[in-house]
């Protein structure tokens, strides 16, 4: 199940970012499971990974070589994560750098490698290694489709966005994929995702915006509260438009801040449409907070719960279980009688109870919907927060309960 | 569904605390729904109560009820847990307590109140007092096992423990009721428990021993992480066998609090092996961690695991997703290469990874039994905590999907 349509953006390709696909038979044979990225020699490249302590092999061998040295390439494989894997996973993921470079003549350190799916298996190199060439061979600046459908799992489709500006008669792109269903509650960065743009940007700066963006998408979305080992999202300025995006040029930033955020928000969301049994897409809102530590505590330990969750996948306006959620977040001298909590545009509780102006009918008329949002005004502060949810359905537990993902 | 047993113990009667049960229709036209419980004038009366803001109102009146003066009658109600209910709900909580005072020839303040069942909707009052008088003529020390119905919900079957003990030749008893199924993420008490004593002990000796027993017991446990609006748990010593706990008799005192304990601690335990959907009694233990905090939140981060609670129900060794859980917990400088990770008494992770000696045989026949033991041992310190919890079914989602709880 997935909520809304799942169809794919037109993908405006980024000048000097090519994509290519191949079959490596990891887990399924003939599916397509491997996808190697390149970019140019003068790109800059910033990336947000989990925060998971048991981060996988890829993971680690990602940020040292973001360190040593200018990132050519980046290779993906789905159907094993490479995960709690020890010295052989860091050997394996190693070894798949080494093979890439050998591959395409750049340093060891110039490939970024990324691994999804089930932990603590050993990475099947030998395949992934016999596939490179496959996917080297399929390098195309038009490559983003496949590629969107080479780096899911448990995902039901391919999630993508893409969006172009003019500036000064000039045309920026960004252009990005993602995946990503369960195990989902990122912590600086989704399961994956792949951003690039043609505007020229400094690393430093590249870095900042990447953080800041996925600290409003990404990294506000949960499915079911699990961080993942692998978390990874990458953003790419191939530079190729030629347009400088700087601190310099403040409207251009602007501009381009606004749209990257978009084309960030947009993925995050994807992979919560696409969430593991999901049939509801929820926003959960909190708004006057007093801080945005409360704000986020009141939004997840709504996201999180299973009663809550489970009302949703029954479109069934059980607003008690809303109120005791509230009720139990650990927000310090928390004024009942001053809070609200809204159902869409309903007003459910004020005043520490149900709403005079509640009928059931109208809750009820909201929770038929497929989007849904939830919003709690606290009344203490200014501090507002939104996090991105799923409901909690039968599928999800035939997901998880029925196969080993 | 279930775990284990659900077959009632021989309650040993409590000299001087009288139950009495009786059905007043108020969601379930003739199931047992009322229980008036009284005890003795001179009798000792502790309480612990859910720590939820939005604690419903009969819990701000037992609060208020047991400052102002000794407790007579606890009138209980299931079926409507006049929470969320605001001026209204306070009004309807006191005319119970009022009615039951007519009733019996006591003050007001000498009743306790308590509500179980659905949230938001408005007590029945005029039902509860319609049935009191059956309530209050069927009391009697022999009544437990009435009562251990009358106080259900989504329960599958009644809980009950009872124990005695000989000193210095005299036998002491302490036999308790609990119910609770779903919402069960008690903070300091469960959804509802009653433990009596005809033990002699001093109210605040008594409130002492409750509280570190719940600690220990009903504060260690979740099903589902949503702490109820109206737990509350009350222990009573009639002081009718004439023996007096107190602090001048360490030996008395202690057999007394490993009874007291194992009481309480079997009473939580029942509402797990009955949690909504539970197919598995499931014990997570963590060894030594630096600090108390660490080790909660490691233990409740594996329990509330979505994707741990659904391996679980597949019976699936899927250790990766507990491997997950215990990186992302919020542990500061966690040193992965010196945990370890047991299921059973399989080690699964050692030295930052799979433990060599690790079997999927060996995982997988843990796994297949009913009840199942997760052990991270963290060797940081020399602080331990246990918690206990369910893993998650369909039937979860059936039972609180389908139905408005």
């Amino acid at each position: 199940m997935a909520v809304g349509p799942g169809t794919l953006p037109e993908f405006h390709p980024v000048a000097g970012f090519k994509l290519g696909t191949a079959s490596a038979g990891i887990k399924t044979p003939g599916r397509r499971d491997l996808v190697l990225m390149e970019m140019p020699a003068d790109a800059s490249v910033a990336g947000v990974f989990t925060k998971n302590a048991f981060c996988a092999a890829p993971v680690q061998i990602c940020k040292r070589h973001l360190q040593e040295t200018s990132a050519r390439y980046f290779v993906v494989n789905t159907g094993n994560a490479n995960a709690g894997t020890g010295q052989e996973g860091w050997d394996d993921a190693a070894t798949t750098c080494a093979e890439v470079a050998a591959l395409t003549g750049v340093k060891d350190a110039a490939v970024l490698p990324f691994s999804t799916g089930v932990i603590g298996e050993k990475l099947p190199v030998e395949k992934i290694v016999a596939a490179l060439p496959a996917a080297q061979a399929a390098l195309t600046e038009s490559g983003w489709a496949e590629a969107a459908e080479g780096i899911l799992t448990t995902d039901t489709r391919p999630k993508g966005a893409s969006e172009q500006f003019e500036y000064n008669g000039q045309t920026i792109t960004v252009t990005g994929i993602s995946k990503g269903s369960g195990m989902i509650k990122p912590n600086m960065a989704t399961m994956l995702g792949y951003v690039a743009t043609d505007a020229k940007v400094e690393s430093e700066l590249l870095q900042a915006l990447l953080s800041k963006s996925a600290d409003q998408s990404f990294n506000r979305i949960t499915v079911d509260s699990d961080t993942s080992t692998n978390d990874s999202c990458m953003l790419v300025a191939t530079g190729a438009s030629g347009v400088l995006v700087s601190e310099d040029d403040q409207a251009l930033l602007s501009a381009f801040t606004e749209v990257l955020d978009r084309v960030m928000r947009d993925l995050a969301h994807a992979i919560v449409r696409d969430g593991e049994g999901a049939t509801k897409f929820v926003t959960v809102a909190v708004d006057s907070a007093a801080h945005q530590r409360e704000a986020l505590t009141v939004a997840y330990d709504i996201a999180h719960s299973p009663l809550v969750k489970t009302a949703l996948f029954a479109s069934d306006p059980n607003w008690g279980r809303i109120l005791a959620v509230v009720g139990r977040a650990e927000v310090e001298n928390l004024d009942l009688d001053a809070l609200q909590i809204y159902l869409g545009d309903v007003c459910i509780v004020e005043n520490g109870g149900r709403a005079a102006s509640y009928t059931e009918e109208a809750g009820q008329a909201v929770m038929d919907q497929e989007e849904i949002t939830i919003r709690v005004v606290l009344n203490r502060g200014d501090v507002s927060e939104t996090v991105w949810t799923t409901d909690l359905s039968h599928d999800y537990v035939s997901i998880n309960a029925d196969y080993r993902s």
